[in-house]
């Protein structure tokens, strides 16, 4: 089975593709960008993509989209992630969080469209915001982020081992019960 | 004439309806949210609002989007600016600038559409965001935000006194003259 992937981000893309070829699938990158809505949860900005791109990418395929949540930032940056990343950084939202909670969750939603069916998948990863940047993999938050039962931030992690904790494989994972359930896969 | 201002934000529709009335032209108030895009410049999420909106509401109608941009923090918070009021706040702004360059403008865009055309308007205000919050009139990031050449914030400033220096009122000016020019008003 091939799933088409559609995201612009290649470390995206290689994280995933890595989980897949080991369970036998084949995921093909559709390298590209596409019009994002603004909205507080992830869900409706993951849903509301794969609806605009149905019909405009060959089926089945299926999108992932990830937000960190800092509890004490009410939730920041949320779904606007990538646009803090490449404006305030990580050094930002240290600032932002200096004397304070440092409680956060990363998440993961994939949607998935089959005949033009849409279906949502959601992974969770609890942990904090470390103190300062640590490790080199990985990418984006990752070097301020430590999940939940680790000292190490998931980018002092190997991709192998971020994928033990990671939001991004738990979404994965149910996504591959769903299709061994419905028999594609 | 009567001109359609869709927004949900009353603040908003206080500041210019106050404006087109002293030059005799009324203000009506669609008030409803509608979907806007992700993009990083206001005048991209504008111009698709405008384009998600024709077609939906009687035209002639305009909708307008403003943004506050710090130079340091490249751009941030930008287009984003609601959000980031909601979540982190003036406060945020604040500790993200601590020690550091603190120039920035307003840029509010107007888009305006008649017959299915849509134009724009862009107003900028110079200025640099104080060390403190300081008044309470106004709104958003009004209390942190010193016009070039001002002494005051935004919000310690009366409407009036706010709209001699206005990127809204800037924008609104280049719109009324938009439609003298060709006499629709």
């Amino acid at each position: 089975m091939i799933l088409r992937f559609i995201t612009s981000n290649e470390h995206k893309y290689e994280e995933i593709r890595q989980y897949l070829k080991e369970r036998g699938i084949e995921c093909q990158w559709v390298r590209m960008k596409y019009e994002e809505i603004q909205d507080d949860t992830t869900e409706a900005i993951s849903l509301a993509s794969a609806q605009y791109l149905r019909g405009k990418v060959e089926e089945p395929f299926f999108l992932e989209d990830t937000g960190l949540y800092v509890k004490e930032l009410r939730g920041f940056p949320g779904p606007y992630s990538s646009y803090v990343l490449r404006t305030i950084g990580n050094e930002g939202i240290l600032s932002l969080l200096k004397g304070r909670e440092r409680d956060a969750i990363f998440k993961t939603v994939i949607s998935y469209c089959e005949n033009g069916n849409i279906s949502q998948f959601t992974g969770i990863l609890k942990g904090r915001i470390g103190e300062y940047e640590r490790g080199s993999s990985g990418f984006g938050f990752d070097p301020i982020f430590i999940p939940e039962g680790s000292e190490k931030s998931l980018a002092e992690m190997s991709i192998r081992e971020k994928n033990e904790h990671s939001h991004r494989i738990n979404a994965l994972r149910q996504f591959m019960e769903f299709l061994e359930n419905k028999g594609s896969a």
